[in-house]
């Protein structure tokens, strides 16, 4: 998907949310795992019901490797249900991947070429050649941590070097030499809302992945005060607090509600800023 | 396995060798292209012609998730089938991963008690919690990412900090804290042999897993020189030098005599140690 496209259908759905398909086995309502593939089962029924108020799905990779060979099956018919269903749904793996050249390159083809995805998230501490085989996919995307929601994004990433940058302002400042607006960009946790503001001014045009909101914490208000620019350019992910909003036979029903609320917020805020 | 176990197998052994499972579909003999399923052929070939000269292995993840289903099945077998008839092998899955906690504790189930490896690669950007739920398993180990054996190495891992302090050592010195030499290694390339003496005052009794021997171009006794530690500290991987050796039918035979060359070398250095 183009950045052009992206913005279209954040324009046209009036919402910048991104679903993060987090499944868990054990947190999946108990009908459901009378279900050949309770995991698909769930997922499919999840985004049925919010894939109006959505631009984007994140299945988190961890979660279905958890699972093993079952749960990687469960991966791919995930997301080949959504390209078949909704083609105007980004998709992104949510791998944090990175290795050295040969590696990489193993690990963008699983992703972006075989299971075909729009993007996916890599680590940065491996460098620029950890980095660019995921940028050779065309139409495809690297979504770089820089600035991470947890608490352990204080041990290294506000590391200042002796001009008092952070480590995550390097990482922003370096890999803009490696792909451009089109083709990358980072993860910047809402947890960290006070940051926003001065990450633009490093990252004015790229798109920023932002996890944390809901179930760790991160305002929606802040980080779009912030982190908005003329074209979004924002992806606000939530996970947990919209697909276990409610573990009954109502679980769908319920997430299509939260998902409803937060659109309806978002799109407050890209009226607010001009850009519906 | 132990600290105390792999000790011992690397003096029985003579040896400090660990062989990358990096099984490229491309890269293996045409003969074995007719078999059910290829890369667990040429592995399990691999494994039984070497494992006299190795005390362990190395299966690098991407290169299994690049052939979806089928080569996480070839994943399992391969570790199974050196689990039952290999009990004396580490066995490391190099994967890289690394997320916020509870996503973290998905991949170290998924690795360390569901495939039951004895340890996994991991990336340390995202700080503590990202790395602690990977230490949670009975002699398991984490292997953290310091110095990477690859020219994107000097992106970020030397940033220097007000203290001239490299990211990679703050990485060495702040992960002490979160768990033991009986449970942590450090990944640290051949290629950065010059840094081996700095980082040996860092971490004395860490076992340090080291890659970039062979095609990278490390060499291994400038890596002994500085690396080696009274109880030899070293688990030195060789991927491509081995196991691509010879694309005949006698693949294996070769791959066992460069595994043998290489063992004769490391019997040296841990002999003029004093380790053997």
């Amino acid at each position: 998907m183009t950045k052009q496209e992206l913005i279209e259908n954040i324009k046209r759905k009036k919402s910048f949310l991104c679903i993060g398909l987090d499944t868990d086995l054990k947190k999946i309502p108990e009908h459901l795992k009378r279900e050949d593939d309770p995991v698909f089962a769930f997922n499919k029924a999840i985004i049925d019901a919010t894939a109006d108020y959505c631009i984007a799905y994140k299945p988190n990779i961890a979660f279905y490797e958890y699972n093993g060979l079952k749960g990687l099956t469960s991966l791919y018919k995930t997301v080949d249900y959504i390209k078949k269903n909704y083609p105007d749904q980004f998709i992104i793996a949510d791998a944090k991947r990175g290795d050295i050249g040969n590696t990489s390159e193993m690990y963008a083809n699983a992703f972006l070429k075989e299971m075909d995805v729009d993007a996916i998230t890599v680590a940065p501490y491996m460098g620029e050649d950890s980095v660019t085989p995921f940028l050779k996919y065309d139409g495809k995307w690297v979504i770089l941590l820089a600035l991470t929601s947890n608490k352990g994004a204080q041990d290294f990433q506000f590391q200042e070097d002796e001009n008092g940058e952070w480590l995550f302002e390097k990482v922003l400042k370096i890999s803009q030499k490696w792909g451009t607006d089109e083709n990358m960009m980072y993860v910047v946790g809402a947890t960290q809302e006070k940051m926003f503001g001065y990450i633009r001014k490093i990252v004015p045009e790229h798109f920023l992945l932002v996890p944390g909101i809901g179930a760790q914490g991160g305002s929606l208000e802040e980080v779009c005060k912030y982190g908005l620019n003329d074209c979004c350019g924002l992806i606000i992910n939530s996970s947990r607090a919209i697909i276990y909003a409610d573990r009954s036979e109502q679980f769908a029903v319920r997430a299509a509600e939260e998902a409803a609320l937060i659109r309806d917020e978002m799109k407050n805020y890209l009226s607010q800023k001009g850009i519906i």
